[in-house]
Parts: C-alpha cells; sequence; structure tokens
C-alpha cells in the first residue's frame, strides 16, 4: 500500500511533519509506503539531524506550498507544483491510495470535491470525528462543519455513512441516531423532523431514533447524525469545556477526557468521495501526523472508500 | 406586590411545593404577599404538619389539576378551576401581578400566548436560561427551546430581548454575541448570516458580533442568541456533561460547576409577554420552588415586562 502525507502543511511543518513521519514509520504494516510531498532538501536535512534512515518512505519533491493567506481554488491552477496539489493529483492517477494533510482545509476540501469528486449517488460528502463516550467508547459524530445547511435528504445518506464508516473502525452493526431535541418522532425543526421520517425507513442501517444532545457521551449509541451547524456546535461545546475538565487531575487521567485530545485520531476523514482522504489539524503535533497516518493506512486497509462506494450502488440511495 | 405560585405543579407537588413556599415566605420583601393556587386543605394540611403559621401568604382555592395527560389547549376549557387556569386568569385580571409553576410546561406556554398574549411588536416570545462563566458569572442563553425554527428577525429581537432581562440582572451595558460557527459575520447558517446582517445594525443593544459555542463559557458575553433547536442543543450537551464534571470532588466545588445546579434559578422566564411569567421544572425540589418565587418577585420589582414593552413602543421595532 501506498499512503501520501503533505509534509508541507500544518502550523510546524515541515519540522513536525517529518518528525511525525518518522514515528508512523515504525507502526504502519510492511507492505506500506509513505510517500512524502515535499521539499525533498528540506526532509533530507531532518532525517540526517534526527540521523535517521527510513526504508519505507518514498520522497516526491514539490516547490510551491499553499499558505493560509491564498485561496483554495485559485491555488490548484496557481500553484500546481505545491504539495496538496501534487498529492491529489497522484492520488487521482493512482499512485497513492490515501492522502492526508494538515495543511489548507479550503485547499484540501477544493481537491475532495473537484478532483477526486464525490461517489455517485452521495448527495454530499461529509467530515465525521471520533468523541469519547462515559464507557470509554468512541461514537462518531455527521456531519461536524462541511455541510451546513442540509436537507433531510443529505442527512439521511449521512446515517448510512455514518454506519459503514463506524463498522471499519470496529463497531458491530452500529446503531445510528439523529441528534434532535426530544426523543419522540415529532420532535424537531423541520429539518430533523423530515429526517426522523426518511431514516426510520431505510434498511441499509440500524437507525435506533432521535437521540437528546444530553445522551450523546452515555455510549448507547454509536452514530449521531445532524447538520454541519449543529455538529460543530456540540463539538465546540465539549471542546469549551475540555479546559475546565482538564484542570482536574482526577478526571484528565479518565479515558472520557484524554478522548477529547484531537491527536488520537490525528484527523478527520472526508466521506463520501471517491478515495481515501485525511485532513488534519493546523496545529498538529508528531502525535497527531503519526496518527493521520495511520488513520490513513487504516481506512485504506478496510476498505471504507469501495464500501460506501457499494452501499451506494446496490442500496436504494 | 401579589405574586401567585401554582401549589399542584411539580412531581412532588404539593407537598414540595408549599415547602418552597415556607422557605421562600422567609426571604420575600415585606410588601409581598405570596398567592397559592391549589387545594386549600391539603396547604392547611402540610402546614399544620410543620406547625408553620404564614402571615404573608393568600390561599386561592382550586379543585382542579392539569396532569401530564392532559392536553395543554383543552385543558383551559375543560379544566376551568385548575390551579394554573385560575391563576393566569388572575394574571391577566391585575390581582397578581406574576405567576409561577413546575406543572405542566404545555399548559404555562398555552396560558403565556393565549390568556397573557405577546407583548405587541414582539414577534415571537422566548425562554432564556442563566449559565456559568469560567470566571464564575453568569450568561444568558436563548431561546432555549420554545422557538425551534427562527426567522432572522425573530432572533434580532431576542438580541433585545436578552440585553433587556440581563440589565434587569444587574448586567450594566450587557454584551450580546449571536451564536454561530464562525466569527467572521459571513460564517454561519443562512439564517445566522442573515441574523448577523440584523444585528449588527440594531441601535438598541451592545452587539458583539458572533461567539462560537467553545467561548461562551469564558464570560466575555453576557447574552449568546440562538434558536431554540440550538439552544436546547448546547444546554443539554453541557447538561450531558455535568454528571461527569460532579464525579470531581474539586470541580463539583466549583461557582461553574455548581452555576448548573437547576435549583439556583429556579426556573425559566417567559420573555416578550404581557405579564410575569416564571416556568419551573417539573422534578423542582423545595429550594428550587424558593428560587422560582424568588425570581418572579423579583422580574416584577425590576419591572421585566415594562421595559421589554417600551422597548418595543420606542425602538425600532
Amino acid at each position: 500500500m501506498r499512503i501520501g502525507i503533505d509534509i508541507m502543511g500544518g502550523d510546524n511543518a515541515p519540522e513536525t511533519t517529518i518528525d511525525g513521519v518518522i514515528l508512523a514509520s515504525k507502526k504502519v504494516e510492511k507492505d506500506t509506503t509513505i510517500v512524502l510531498f515535499g521539499d525533498e532538501k528540506k526532509i533530507e536535512e531532518r532525517l540526517k539531524e534526527k540521523n535517521i534512515t527510513l526504508d519505507n518512505i518514498e520522497i516526491v519533491h514539490t516547490d510551491e506550498v499553499i499558505a493560509m493567506g491564498d485561496s483554495p481554488t485559485q491555488a490548484f491552477t496557481k500553484k500546481p507544483n505545491s504539495s496538496i496539489v501534487v498529492g491529489f493529483d497522484k492520488l487521482k492517477k493512482g499512485e497513492i491510495e490515501g492522502f492526508a494533510s494538515a495543511g489548507s482545509t479550503g485547499a484540501m476540501m477544493v481537491g475532495c470535491i473537484l478532483i477526486i469528486k464525490q461517489i455517485e449517488g452521495v448527495l454530499r460528502p461529509t467530515i465525521a470525528t471520533p468523541l469519547p463516550t462515559f464507557d470509554g467508547n468512541i461514537m462518531y459524530l455527521l456531519d461536524v462543519g462541511l455541510n451546513i445547511d442540509c436537507k433531510p435528504e443529505v442527512l439521511e445518506q449521512y446515517g448510512l455513512i455514518g454506519s459503514i464508516y463506524a463498522e471499519c473502525q470496529g463497531v458491530k452493526s452500529p446503531k445510528i441516531a439523529l441528534l434532535n431535541i426530544g426523543e419522540e418522532e415529532e420532535k424537531g425543526n423541520a429539518v430533523t423532523k423530515a429526517t426522523h421520517q426518511l431514516m426510520k425507513d431505510s434498511t441499509q442501517y440500524n437507525f435506533i431514533g432521535n437521540i437528546e444532545s444530553k445522551r450523546i457521551f452515555t455510549g448507547e449509541v454509536d452514530v449521531v447524525v445532524c447538520d454541519g451547524f449543529t455538529g460543530n456546535i456540540v463539538l465546540k461545546t465539549a471542546e469549551g469545556l475540555y479546559p475546565f475538565l482538564a484542570k482536574s487531575k482526577e478526571l484528565s487521567e479518565t479515558e472520557f477526557v484524554k478522548g477529547f485530545n484531537y491527536e488520537i485520531a490525528g484527523g478527520t476523514p472526508v466521506l463520501g468521495i471517491n478515495s481515501t482522504v485525511i485532513i488534519g489539524h493546523g496545529c498538529s503535533s508528531a502525535l497527531a501526523i503519526q496518527n493521520m497516518i495511520l488513520q490513513t493506512e487504516k481506512n485504506v486497509k478496510v476498505k471504507l472508500v469501495e464500501k460506501i462506494k457499494n452501499a451506494f450502488k446496490n442500496g436504494k440511495n
């Protein structure tokens, strides 16, 4: 397997990204090659500085970088030799099977939508995030900010995409719930009410009904579906409380609080597109980069993209 | 001042509500009379049992109770002698200046909308909730569940209503923010984007812009405006994390965690209607009932309703 990583993306690139590659290179499978997109000289300098030789990496030299100020859309024409643009090109051609970056989120999304494109039948791609539960497990929340205003048909599909994603992460028969302000099916806003009706008719996943936000951390469901506005609000409300939680030594040692650490997942997969793409945090540490690479490898290995493609080919969707 | 309380409302009524009245009767102002709507015999029995005589209460005997299963709308015609219906009648006639109940929320809302009616110029009444901030202060979140799908014009008014409410609670020049998924004015869903444009033109309150949910607990703003769906999601996400926070002895002693205790406020005011109405939690303890009564007294005393009326009479709204 060959997976690509943008070495130039992230606040502390390329040093931190290279350090992340060094960490990941010891953990990937034997037949995995990490393909590094970035400034070859800088990569080699850093490896030399660390006195490390890696035999499971490959470098694709690029001499441009998409900066935070660059227009994401224009970057693809104006900076054709940037690490992200070259990465997407290789991904499109099948020369790598997955691509990850902690660089410009905007440019990554443009690459996903315009170069890799969404899977036939998928109305809108989505981004999901794992969140800890009190029982020491994980639940997946989607969408968390890609699709702000969602139609019911889009949310209904997120049930299926979320179900396949959770299964690929090892959850058996994932329980899918719709985030709402009441458990009864007639509760909610116009969109959630209509979505509930669509989801309850789905035969492709195990929809267990509405869930209120006070119960999403209990571990009773595996996937929570909502629009990107609501998902972002939930995520950031929890994020806002995190510094307070972390103040307590007692609580900060729990799996639950540790589960909020973004470094564990390392990045957010873009789901519903024709290849494996992971977007990392701009502020990624070497550990986060390692896990972003390992997540990319895992999603390729478990054939997440193929499974979503098949579901949309065979299903009613 | 005469303020009314529904003695029959709440899971543990009438015992707990009477106990709450006993607590409150020692704390209200000298010229305040608490008017009790409920079963006179039961009230007198409880007072006798407690060996207490109160000289600042008055009992209005009612012999019907609106049960959880009753249709809130029909209750007003089918149970004319229930504590809530009689309470609203006296409120409408001006025989009491405020009314509070921990009983049927539905029936309370029907009373607010159909009997008391909204203030001229107010598009939709709202309910607000106080939430603690890390600096030991309070911020007010509205709407928290009354108006699920809100138009921008409704949200814009919530800025004004929230500003007056916060001022009445002692906040000087309250800072008003719009809950959104980004700080920049072009961020958000269709409703928040349009609302931002309306709010920034307001001359009646101090709009400081968008706020992300991760910053609502920092104490940097006094009022956070959102639709009832989003407000409910935020409130319940925090509520869902509360049992976990409370596990830590260290944290549970902080003002911040204690601030999540619903008993402190004792109830939610319905704002934008022609009188003072407070709705308590069904599971209210005696302490919560005490504070519901004290909140009713305070809102009457500071002339909250008159101030909202004046703002909508004089303002551009």
